[in-house]
C-alpha cells in the first residue's frame, strides 16, 4: 500500500462516517426538497473543466453531491470530451454546459511538438498518434471549445457558457465570443 | 443568462470571496508547510474517476486544492482518460493514479448498439464511430481499466490502484485482480 493510498483511504473513512447522501438519484439534479432555500438546479447540467489540481470545480461553483455531471481533462478540452457530453445528453437527460478553463495552465506551456519529441527521447516511444490539444491562448481555447462542441451533430444544440478561472483569485470570468 | 449561469456565478463570487489558495504552484502536491500534521501527499498523483453527480473525488478522498490531478469521464474510464495521463506524467510529474468507478452506474444501463439507436432515432445521426465505452460489471471495469493503462507504452510503470465507491454509503472499496 503506498503512502497515498493509505492517506486517501483513512480520509475516506471520514467521508464515509458523516455520510448522508446515500438516497440521491442517478441523473443529476438537485432535489428541491433537500434545499428548498438554495441554488435551484432544477436543470440538468454537465460542467467540463481542465484536470488541474488546483482548480475544484465544486468548491468554485458551489456543487454538492448529486448536482452536475463533472467531466474533466487536460485543458478541459471539448474534443476530448465528447463521448461523455453525448452520454450525458442521452442518456441521463443534461441541458446544458458550463465550459472551466483556467490562467497558468499547463496545456499553454508546450507543443504537440514537443511532447512527442519528450516521449521519444525518454519513453522511446512514437506518440504521434495523440493530438495532445495544447493551446496558446486560454480565453480562445474556451470560445473554441464552444464552437466544437456547437457544431457537432451528436451533440444537443443546448445553453453552453464558457469562463476562465483565475488560479489566483479564485474568481471565474465569462469569455464572450 | 440562464438560471444555471446565475447560481454558478453566485456561488463563485462566495467562493472567492473566501479564496486564500493563490499562491499554489502548477504541479500538484500539497506544500508540507501548509498542513504539517496533515495527509502528506509528497508523491504527485491522478485520479481518474466517472462523471457521476454523485461522486465528489475531493470530497471522497479528502483532497483540497493543488493535492491531485483530477481527470473525470463518463465512467471513469482510462481508454478516454490516455492523453491527459500522458501529460500528467510527462509535463507534471504525476507518479501514481487512482481510478473510482461506482455502484448505481449510468454505464451499466446501456451498450453502445441501444445508443447508437437511440441516436439515430432521435437526432438522425451515425454514432457508430464513438466507442461509448458501456460495461457490465463495475469492479471488472476497474481492473480492466488498470489493465489498459498497464499495457500502454506511453503510460508510466506506476502504482495504479482501483476502487469501487459506493453511492449509498459513501465509502470505496479496493478491487483486487
Amino acid at each position: 500500500m503506498t503512502a497515498i493510498v493509505s492517506e486517501v483511504e483513512a480520509a475516506n473513512a471520514k467521508y464515509a462516517a458523516q455520510f448522508t447522501k446515500g438516497h440521491l438519484p442517478l441523473p443529476p439534479g438537485r432535489l428541491p426538497e433537500e434545499d428548498a432555500d438554495a441554488i435551484d438546479f432544477n436543470s440538468k447540467f454537465l460542467v467540463l473543466a481542465c484536470m488541474d489540481a488546483r482548480l475544484d470545480p465544486a468548491r468554485v461553483l458551489g456543487l454538492e453531491e448529486g448536482d452536475a455531471h463533472v467531466v474533466r481533462n487536460a485543458g478541459g478540452r471539448a474534443s476530448d470530451a465528447v463521448r461523455s457530453v453525448v452520454i450525458s445528453q442521452q442518456l441521463l437527460g443534461t441541458r446544458e454546459i458550463i465550459i472551466i478553463h483556467h490562467t497558468d495552465c499547463g496545456m499553454l506551456t508546450f507543443s504537440d511538438a514537443t511532447i512527442r519529441e519528450k516521449i521519444r527521447a525518454e519513453l522511446n516511444q512514437d506518440a504521434d498518434s495523440i493530438a495532445f490539444l495544447p493551446f496558446g491562448d486560454v480565453g480562445k481555447s474556451v470560445l473554441d471549445d464552444i464552437a466544437l462542441l456547437k457544431a457537432n451533430p451528436l451533440v444537443l444544440d443546448v445553453p453552453i457558457t464558457g469562463y476562465v478561472y483565475d488560479v489566483k483569485t479564485g474568481k471565474i470570468e465569462q469569455v464572450r465570443g
